[in-house]
């Protein structure tokens, strides 16, 4: 079997070493992450503004095609928060909530970020997670987690309120504070304050009663079925839908059919840009998850494999009657906490929510959408996390300054628009700083060979030699300062100066701008009889230099090291 | 008077040591460039698509404005080429060509762009004229030149032929080329054939004939002058307007009705991208040939002053009936070689223009567009200049696809694209470029303190250690590249390997994102029992570090420089 097969189906290689043990660890895997998944599943899909059995759909197939192509073997995919809440904003657009083009749009949504997805897997686009700092990733989610919490506020009120922005939110929730339903409320609160209790409480109390640890941990995350199970059977015993509270409602039994998706290009078109933000986001916080369970037990993640999976599984549930997926963080933990060994445990994960959109259904009728935004509000505030702003504020400005971009804009302008302000900011903010390097005039430290800082040390220096350290590769960017930078100089000294050594130990490329200003710099410092040298330029530079005529522009030499620059052009008389 | 004074208004520096000296000087150039700016500054209203009297009218108070607040002494304001090129794509797609809204929206847009220069002055964004680099400046400028080029030829041939990517252009000029006027042809091939021999030819015949070398230069500028006086006299003389040759037709004879342009909001969110764009390469066309001839003359120009004073050259082109305007390459090299001391040969000029609307517009009537066109095209091929493909592909791959991708995204979708793909292209290129630094293996040099690639030379190395020399800044881009690297070389070692030393002389910079990974790796290598060391640290680097609690993690230890650190690491039974 090539290797080149069984990079692309990885089940090819775990298959091979698969025994009981294994299936034992994924069963019991598969049943815990099921329960954890039905009320997540229904969760996330009320959080897109769509239908409940969506969730179940788009946590069946996609489970089987990440599984097929997938190279993590414990990551567990399917809706997730944020990446729900963006299909909520994108689709929003184009379509009314609850219309049939509205659930229509998703699947659209689900095809194209798919299709987008596996185009970029296959072109070995993987690199460019790299894009999004984690500055940007870390205040994007945070500020999803407010936005996504206070957009569940209205199912624990049970009034109307819409908006996909803090001042929105605020504003509408505020307006129709004081329409709340009684019983929705009670009912909301209730859930939220036992399902905080469940992450912090329950387990220490199950250990006390005898559990052990891992024991006790897994049966917390039983907590929001439980939860469900109970306000399900509030709402049959106290009839809440004559009480005024909003029901989950008729849930189609049975399993999604499969569809082609319609071959809509003006959708499609219109849905293009917000999809590749789907797509974006979505990788980067599943292969991050995906990293980090891999490094646990010393297995790799391959970032071009996990796009054509993740393409695949958005594929599957579009075709399914699903909405767009990737691999969650909670999940995902839960999935590798409770011992899956492969991703035979999604599979039969898979087979699970198949089995509960076939039987559970029915019952699904009664469950208060309120119980659902409390999962939701519960599993996002683990989302929130300010340290990352006090950490930055500490260790550099421009990391500090990319975060609250970040959180700012996409707490007032949206999801959309704050990841893509958070890219542009960091990007930027890199560019600025390394538009300005930091440029030492250095000197011989007496005795030695090496140059220090003439501010910092007291080094030997010479009236007729400037020798400065860049410490920065050159490029279009900077190469206008660092011309700027050397004529400052030059205009600080008198007319005894004669030469100006570029120590170039940190410039690790020079491009062609950079080249042309140096071109600049030559020419101008011949007309002042001033020569200029490089010293210590390294391989690659010399290299790409060699290929040009700058060398013999150049009035001055190339030495190989600062020392031996300064020997050779020190005066006779000073020596 | 104070240093900030001086700065916002620079004519209170050069007017203190004006004299008749440099008034002399400055009327010659005024003279001079007054005669060649005349033909061009018609032919670029032409080129925008607008009445031949709006480049008159943003030739008299541009120039004033600039006067007063720019930084340069000799750079000459008005139309150009590519700004004018750019003017017609951004208004063609609010307003039909020779519309009332066409010129208004043309008025708006210098407005807009003068508001937004001036506001990035405020702001001293002058530095983000750096984020162009030169292949991108360079490939734009030539495709621009080409498709300026082959829009002109149908006033050569005189037919309809709309365009503005060279698709469109090839295929409307070919659809129609029979369709051609002899008269206009002849009369614009000749035109063409003697400005293209003034330019090479008729210098150096004037020379022969006992002129000096600068008399000779300055007299083969009135060229155009001369062509238009010809063809303007043939077309009286033989009735063109009879053989159907368009000709320029009523201009308004008079000086420029100020009028505070319309604030249609509308309009100007419409206009808001292309004014922007069209702001950014105006300043970078402006503040590079202003720098180069400052640099001539050993003086400065500041970035941001230019902003402000290019800002108010367009207010000013607005409020008089103008479009838009910034400091031209071949215009600024005349007043410079005419001898241009200060701005106030620009003042000068603008009276000279000004004078040539109240007194030459009658003759202009009968001027064929022939004529105009055949001065751009000849303007404009000196523009063309494809030497920086040859270079960019000989010094880096990098440079050459930035060049490549303004070249051809500037002929095939249109200047605006054109520049934001090369922007795109070379940003991204270097985030690529550096989000894969090169790290290399070093050992000690025996019998030196330097190390160096083991590759490449022959030095000690330990089996416990490994020595890592990462020759980048580590920042969100590289952070999991230099991750992945650092686990690959983990994995092709044995257990032997006890520390890694990461020698960090080219890290200029750790950004947070950096930080994150590094403690990722310190965490994973201490569950192998590895310990990570860092070496050589910049002292701001080190500054930031110690800022967080990243040392505190460390399994290693911080050392001055590699050799101490191997010194300290290395087995005592292998020393």
């Amino acid at each position: 079997m090539s290797q080149w097969l069984r990079g692309l189906l990885p089940p090819l290689e775990w298959l091979r070493g698969y025994n009981r043990n294994a299936l034992a660890s994924d069963t019991l895997a598969a049943v815990i992450v099921t329960i954890m998944l039905i009320p997540q599943s229904l969760a996330y899909a009320l959080l897109a503004g769509l239908p409940a059995e969506m969730g179940l759909y788009a946590s069946i197939l996609p489970l089987l095609a990440y599984a097929i192509f997938g190279s993590s073997r414990t990551l567990s995919v399917g809706p997730v928060a944020v990446v729900s809440l963006m299909t909520a904003t994108a689709v929003g657009k184009v379509a009314a909530t609850g219309s049939l083009g509205y659930a229509s749009a998703a699947i659209a949504m689900a095809l194209l970020s798919g299709a987008m997805l596996i185009g970029m897997g296959l072109l070995r686009f993987g690199y460019l997670a790299n894009l999004l700092s984690h500055p940007v990733v870390s205040g994007f989610i945070t500020a999803s987690g407010i936005i996504i919490a206070l957009s569940q506020l209205r199912h624990i009120l049970g009034i109307q309120a819409h908006g996909e922005t803090l001042p929105t939110l605020i504003s509408t929730l505020w307006m129709q504070l004081w329409a709340f339903n009684g019983v929705t409320l009670i009912t909301g609160t209730a859930a939220l304050i036992f399902l905080f209790w469940v992450r912090s409480g329950l387990a220490p109390l199950l250990c006390r009663v005898g559990f052990s640890a891992s024991a006790a941990g897994m049966l917390a995350k039983a907590g929001p079925v439980l939860v469900i199970i109970v306000t399900t059977l509030a709402s049959i015993a106290l009839d809440y839908q004559t009480l005024g509270v909003a029901l989950v409602g008729t849930v189609p039994r049975g399993l999604p059919a499969f569809s082609i998706p319609t071959m809509d290009f003006a959708l499609w078109s219109e849905l293009a840009v917000s999809a590749l933000l789907i797509s974006v986001i979505g990788f980067v916080e599943s292969v991050s998850v995906g990293k980090t369970l891999a490094a646990k037990r010393r297995q790799r993640v391959d970032a071009n494999q996990e796009l054509v999976a993740l393409g695949a599984a958005n594929v599957a549930s579009a075709v399914s009657g699903g909405f767009p997926v990737t691999g969650g963080f909670s999940r995902s933990v839960v999935n590798f906490d409770a011992g899956a060994q492969t991703q035979l445990a999604s599979v039969l994960t898979a087979g699970g929510i198949a089995g509960a959109a076939l039987l559970l259904t029915p019952v699904l009728y009664f469950l208060p959408k309120a119980t659902l935004a409390a999962t939701i509000i519960v599993a996002v505030t683990s989302l929130i996390d300010f340290s990352l702003i006090k950490l930055a504020w500490r260790y550099s400005r421009t990391d500090f300054i990319a975060v609250m971009v970040t959180i700012l804009s996409t707490l007032f302008f949206g999801v959309e628009l704050g990841v893509l302000c958070g890219i542009l900011a960091s990007i930027s903010l890199h560019l600025h700083k390394t538009s300005q390097p930091h440029i030492a005039i250095v000197g011989e430290v007496p005795g030695t060979e090496h140059f220090r800082n003439i501010n910092r040390h007291d080094v030997i220096t010479y009236p007729s030699i400037v020798s400065l350290r860049i410490d920065e590769s050159l490029y279009f960017a900077n190469a206008g300062y660092m011309e700027s930078a050397i004529y400052a100089v030059i205009a600080e000294r008198d007319e005894r100066l004669k030469h100006i050594i570029l120590q170039c130990t940190a410039v690790n490329a020079i491009d062609l701008s950079a080249l042309e200003a140096l071109e600049a710099v030559t020419q101008r410092l011949k007309e002042q009889g001033i020569m200029l040298h490089l010293s210590e330029v390294k391989g690659p530079v010399m290299d790409a230099l060699e290929r040009t005529d700058f060398l013999e522009h150049l009035s001055g030499q190339v030495f190989l090291s600062q020392h031996q620059a300064c020997e050779a052009l020190k005066p006779v008389t000073e020596s």
